[in-house]
C-alpha cells in the first residue's frame, strides 16, 4: 500500500493543510495529519499552492522535435507550404514518433502535466507508424501520465484517397478518437468530410476531436455543420472543436448564435491562444457555459519553434491574449488548463477532494494568478499517487 | 586590474572562442586565451550563447509591486480608471519608489539586463518623489546597470496645472529625457502638448520619449506631429515612440507614408508586444531601416500582473504575436531587445567585439532561437566586468 503525505499545501491557494494519498487516491485532506505508517513518503509543502495536475488537451508529441539537434525553419507562411514542408522533412530526418514523443511527454511531466489529449498523424504516408509509436510512449508512461490520442488526417481526408480508412483502422489499433480538419478549406467538402468522421465515430463509439482554423463565417459554417452532427448522433458532451479562431472574428449577434450551438450540444472548445490571429473570446464562452479547454499545440516541431508543454505559461498566453488583469480572470485561465480540460477528456475523479485521484502539482508563489504570471520550478508534481517529478527533474 | 576571461563562449551562436575583459572592456576575443595573470576570474563558458546584456528600453521600474504581498488587481477597464486606481493605490499603499526600483533592477540584472531606460512618474501629487527614488537607485547600481530615466507625466499633463513645471524640475533633478502620454486623446491638446516637451527637451539638450497609445489615424496624426517637430528642432536620432499601435492599425499606404517619416527624422519605435492590441509590424519597420527597441513596460504594478524584467520572453514575445516561425525572425527579436535597445539608448561601445565596454550574458541552448523559445536561467551575466549574475541569482 503506497502512502504519500503532504504537509502544509494551500490547494487553490487557501488555507495550510495536509493531504494523504493512499493507492494513488486522495485519502483525506485536512490539518494535523500524521503518517499512517513508517512508509509513508511525507514531504514538506512549505505552504505552497497545490492544483490538481495540468491537463494539456491539444498537442501533436509525435511530430516534436524535442530532444534531437535543433532545426532552422523553412516552412512558408501557408497551411500547405506547412503541411508539406513537414511532410518532407519527416522523410528526411526519419524521425521516430515512439522516442520523439517521449520526449515530449518527460517534458510535460517536469512542467506538472498529468493528462494528454493529442493528436496524432495519420495518413497515406505513414499509414499507422506515428499511432503505432505514441501507442507504445501511452503503454510506458500509463502510470505517470493519462495520454488520449486522436487519430488526425493532418494532410487532408478526402482529398487523400485512402485516409478514410487508415483513420478507422487506428481506431481499431487503440487510437480513443477520430480527428478532422478544416472540411470546407481543405478536404473542399464539409458535408463529406463530417458525415464520414462522425460515421467512424459512431461504429465505433469514439468521439470527435476536429480542428477548425477557418475563418470568420466559414468557420461559423463549420461549427454549424458539427453541431447539427452532433445534434443528430445524439454525441453531446463528446464533441470538441480545436481552435475554433472564427469565434473570435463574428460579429456579435452571430456569435450568440453559434454559442447557443455550442451550448445546446455540449461541444467544447480549444483555444491554445494563438499569438497573431483572432481566437475564441474566453471569458464570454466561459460566463455562457461553454467548457474549454486549452494546449500547447505542436512544440519545436516543422510547424515552428515555440512551446515548452508548460501549460501555466499557456494559461499565461491566454489571459495575456485576452487581456486579462483581473486576478479571478487567470484563475479562470488555470481553471482551463485543469479542471476544464479534465471535463473534455472525461477524466475522472479529478480534482482535490477525497476520493480523488492523486494528480497534483505544487506550485511557488503566494496566489495562483502569481504562480501563472512567474511560473516558476515546479516543486512536485504527482500522478496516481507516483511522484513523477521534483524540483524540474522528470523522474520517471 | 580587474581581467575577466570567458573559456568556450559562442558569441551569437558562432564558433567557440574565449573572451578576456580588462576593466571593464573587452580586449580580446580568439580561441586559446591563457589568463594574463593568477588574478585573473575564469569561467568555463561550456559552449554557451554570449550576446550582448539585455536592454530593457522601456520600463516602469518606479510602479512595481515586485517584493511585496500579493495584490490582487482591481482596475476598471478604461485607460483613465488605471491611472486613478493607480493613484488611488499610490496613496494608500505608501510605496517606496527607491525599494520597489531596486527590487526590479534586481530581478532584471538576474535575467541579463545591463542596461535600462524608465519612465518615472511626475505629477502634482507625488511631485518628483519617484524621480528622487529611482536616481538613488540609479546610483546604487551604476556600476551595475545603465538606467536612463524619463520625466514622465502618467497622469496627464496640460490637463493638471503645475506638471509642465514639475517635469522641468524633474530633469533639472537629472531625469535623462523628457516624456510625454496621448496628446490628443489624454491632454486634447496635440500642438500645446508636443510644443511644451519639445521645447523643455529643446532648452536642457534632452531626448523625447513619449507614450502614443492613440488608435488608427488618431495615433498617425500624433506621429506626423511629432515628425514635424522633431525635423524643425533638429532632433534626428533623439526621438522614441512608445507603443505607437497604430502603426499596427492604419491602411499600407498611410503606413508607408509614416513609416518614411520615422526614417526621414530617425525616429525609433518602442513596442512591447501587447497581448490584446494591434502593434507595430515589427518585420516592416526592421526591414525599412527603422531602429526599434522593446521592453517589459509595467511589471507586477497596478496596471497589471504580468512581467518577470525577462528580455528573453520578451524577445519570444514580439515573436509570438508577430507570428515569426523562422529562425532569422527570432534572431531579429532578438537584435531588438540588444543592440536594437542600445541604440536607442545611445549607449557607446556595445557590442561583442574588442573595445566594447564587458557587458553581456550567457546562455543555455543550441541556437539563439532555442534561447529564445526555452529561456533557461541566465548562466552569467557581466556588467562592466563585473559579474552582477549567476546561475540565475543576482549577486548585487
Amino acid at each position: 500500500m503506497s502512502q504519500l503525505l503532504l504537509k502544509n499545501i494551500r490547494p487553490l491557494e487557501g488555507d495550510p493543510v495536509d493531504l494523504l494519498a493512499v493507492d494513488g487516491t486522495i485519502q483525506n485532506i485536512s490539518t494535523g495529519i500524521s503518517p499512517p505508517s513508517p512508509d509513508t513518503t511525507v514531504i514538506e509543502g512549505e505552504n505552497r499552492i497545490l492544483i490538481p495536475g495540468f491537463v494539456d488537451c491539444h498537442t501533436h508529441i509525435d511530430k516534436t522535435f524535442w530532444g534531437l539537434p535543433w532545426q532552422r525553419h523553412q516552412a512558408g507562411p501557408s497551411l500547405i507550404d506547412r503541411i508539406e514542408n513537414e511532410r518532407r522533412l519527416r522523410r528526411e530526418m526519419k524521425l521516430s514518433p515512439e522516442t520523439q514523443s517521449e520526449n515530449q511527454v518527460r517534458q510535460a511531466i517536469r512542467m506538472g502535466t498529468t493528462h494528454i489529449r493529442t493528436h496524432v498523424d495519420v495518413d497515406t504516408e505513414i499509414g499507422l507508424g506515428h499511432i503505432e509509436g505514441v501507442l507504445a510512449t501511452k503503454e510506458r508512461f500509463k502510470d505517470y501520465v493519462s495520454i488520449q490520442t486522436v487519430a488526425f488526417p493532418q494532410s487532408g481526408m478526402l482529398i487523400r484517397p485512402g485516409t478514410v480508412e487508415l483513420l478507422e483502422e487506428a481506431i481499431r489499433a487503440g487510437a480513443n478518437l477520430i480527428g478532422g480538419i478544416d472540411p470546407c478549406s481543405m478536404d473542399r467538402d464539409p458535408a463529406g468530410h463530417l458525415n464520414t468522421i462522425f460515421d467512424i465515430a459512431d461504429r465505433h463509439g469514439t468521439g470527435v476531436d476536429i480542428h477548425v482554423h477557418e475563418p470568420g463565417m466559414l468557420g461559423g459554417f463549420t461549427l454549424e455543420m458539427i453541431a447539427e452532427r452532433t445534434k443528430a448522433l445524439g454525441f453531446q458532451g463528446k464533441v470538441n472543436i480545436s481552435h475554433a479562431f472564427c469565434l473570435g472574428m463574428v460579429n456579435a449577434e452571430y456569435l450568440n448564435q453559434l454559442i447557443d450551438l455550442l451550448q445546446e450540444n455540449s461541444i467544447s472548445i480549444m483555444s491554445h491562444a494563438p499569438g497573431y490571429v483572432a481566437f475564441p473570446p474566453i471569458k464570454k464562452l466561459f460566463e455562457d457555459g461553454v467548457v474549454l479547454c486549452s494546449g500547447s499545440d505542436g512544440i519545436r516541431d516543422s510547424w515552428g519553434p515555440y512551446g515548452n508543454a508548460d501549460m501555466l505559461e499557456r494559461a499565461m498566453l491566454l489571459g495575456y491574449r485576452s487581456n486579462f488583469r483581473k486576478d479571478e480572470d487567470l484563475e479562470m485561465c488555470l481553471e482551463i488548463v485543469t479542471s476544464g480540460g479534465a471535463r473534455v477528456m472525461g477524466a475522472e475523479q479529478y480534482g482535490l477532494e477525497a476520493g480523488c485521484r492523486a494528480d497534483f502539482v505544487l506550485l511557488s508563489g503566494e496566489t495562483r494568478t502569481e504562480a501563472v504570471v512567474s511560473r516558476g520550478k515546479r516543486n512536485l508534481v504527482v500522478k496516481n499517487g507516483l511522484i513523477t517529478a521534483r524540483d524540474g527533474d522528470c523522474l520517471v
